[in-house]
């Protein structure tokens, strides 16, 4: 019953009985009300697993909910749901079931839903949104339990995490240079996005000034205009795009194979976002930047509970680095891209 | 501050006093713990509205903890969110929050996760999922507060709430046969799911026996596979495709594109889920059947409430409607399809 294969959980014993973790937490502590079946059914499975609290654990155990609250204005859930899913990760073997709220823009509308997350007595909270240069419609400071920010911007004095867009920019650009390419454009969003600015900052350090970087929004149909604004005059062309986000790098990489360009022969395109269902899906599947948002879930989880726990966390903002996937697009070692394209290479 | 400009509701209440619904419901009811502080404010606020809460409401509000529980397995939420901002939506200007919480397939880590729910008391619960002919890993019956089944499929005797897919998917063949199309096929995804024999067999009764259903994946690769199998060979082509799903519908009208085959002009396309991102994105814009989730998010959260209230809910599977979004690709009324899309016609 011990998945972990080490010391008895409140979580194990929880599970054995079939109960919430807070209720078993109760019924070992003889506090909280429960039928005496109940009680004595806990009893008997922490009996069984030979689970033993210290003193300090049962203190904790005892005034701890076992819920963790995610606040997001994130209505569309494309980043706020991988960050669930590392939070979720990594409290549900501690037994902690997260719940996610989500809030408007109406700041009195979120004050409301975050009272009912405190009427709950969640352990702690974490707040997400869609961008990182945002707070949150809602204030969180001084709340009766600790928060931690995830891919949004924390008030001061905050434990904040959020992506290295700078690292993981620079890493899609090098690798785009290290596979030959001398004339890299960078296709991005709006430049009113903190991290549009972050990226082609990055895209700039690399490239060491030479560069062109062109603004607009983050759609497939901005690609393609800005490929017929590249392509469209004489004289050298790009070799390499690198792109704000997959869905520009969608539309490039569809309006170079319309102009007869070949992707990654004469060009190559990196995407950012690793979106699955559109880098996976675009023909040669797209090479981009993973912000690793689950990850940073899971590390948002852990930090609330240690400050949950009453350990010490050191306040500030925490970049958690990029990783690149490279797929076909961007020309990458063949070896590699082909067999993840699961086609065998002359060489295997 | 009352916003319905009906009667004044606890909500008003607890939105004057800036504290949750539940706090001001026991401020009111001179129950539950608080500084004297925010019990006077609440009762302060509840006088300046001129709230008065009759007796049957009173008793109500004393036990209700104003939130829902909704649990999914659809942990990519794309089913879910739409789904969840509908409940949100209906329940909000009542005061009840919404708490979404993300359940795998291990039964034992669902149990723990509702158990987690039901003791933050929640006053009822919604199930959701990602297609409606699965059950959520859990056991929700007999359970001490009101389940709901909505976009998933329910236990015996249960009130569930799903798409009328039959009916949206009757609309668009109708469509396309009022626009003279003769040859209609069906591409869709795998027949493993009640979803696509519901989609194909009301094809097939709009069509009447001529049909062809190709069955695949959920994927544009295999809406580009399906036209090379479908216009590989010489003989007559289809003039029109109805698709399981809006990816589905992209890799069909991309491949009719690199074919030189015109859409709307030589075939039509229609897809399914309206997802916004890959409908508005394709070219044309894809016409597609929207299964209204949002719309069943609502009526799921008006009628947990309506349980928890005590009022009769009959049970049974209840098929909500279906609409098909008119956009170019079906080459429906000119005149329609390009005022949304923001051109003038020649007749206007």
């Amino acid at each position: 019953m011990n998945a972990g294969g080490g010391r008895v959980r409140i979580y194990d014993v929880a599970r054995l009985a079939e109960v919430s973790v807070a209720t078993a937490s109760k019924a070992l502590n003889d506090t909280g009300r429960m039928t005496e079946e109940t009680r004595n059914r806990v009893k008997a499975a922490a009996t069984e697993l030979g689970f033993r609290p210290n003193a300090m654990a049962r203190g904790l155990i005892q005034k701890r909910s076992f819920t963790i609250g995610l606040l997001t204005n994130d209505t569309y859930g494309r980043f706020t749901l991988p960050v669930m899913a590392g939070i979720s990760a990594a409290l549900v073997d501690r037994g902690v079931s997260v719940f996610l709220c989500g809030i408007e823009d109406d700041p009195a509308l979120g004050r409301v839903h975050l009272d009912a997350m405190l009427d709950k007595q969640v352990d702690g909270i974490i707040a997400s949104g869609k961008r990182i240069d945002r707070r949150l419609p809602v204030d969180l400071s001084d709340l009766p339990v600790p928060v931690v920010y995830a891919f949004t911007e924390g008030q001061e004095g905050s434990v904040t995490l959020v992506s290295d867009d700078f690292q993981g920019s620079t890493e899609a650009v090098e690798h785009l240079l290290a596979h030959d390419r001398k004339r890299v454009v960078h296709v991005t969003g709006p430049e009113t996005f903190a991290s549009v600015r972050e990226r082609a900052s990055a895209y700039r350090a690399v490239i060491g000034g030479e560069g062109r970087v062109l603004y607009g929004t983050w759609s497939e149909s901005w690609g393609h205009e800005a490929v017929a604004e590249l392509w469209g005059t004489d004289g050298e062309h790009p070799d390499a795009v690198f792109c704000g986000n997959d869905q520009i790098a969608r539309g490039v990489v569809d309006a170079l194979r319309e102009r007869g360009i070949k992707v990654p022969e004469s060009v190559s395109v990196v995407g950012f976002d690793n979106w699955e269902i559109v880098a996976s899906q675009t023909r040669p599947p797209l090479t981009s930047v993973d912000m690793n948002l689950e990850a940073i879930g899971r590390e948002a989880g852990r930090l609330v509970l240690e400050l949950a726990e009453g350990k010490p966390v050191e306040p500030g903002v925490r970049k958690l680095p990029c990783r690149l996937v490279i797929r076909q697009s961007s020309g990458g070692d063949a070896a590699v891209t082909e067999r993840r394209g699961g086609l065998a290479t002359a060489a295997d």
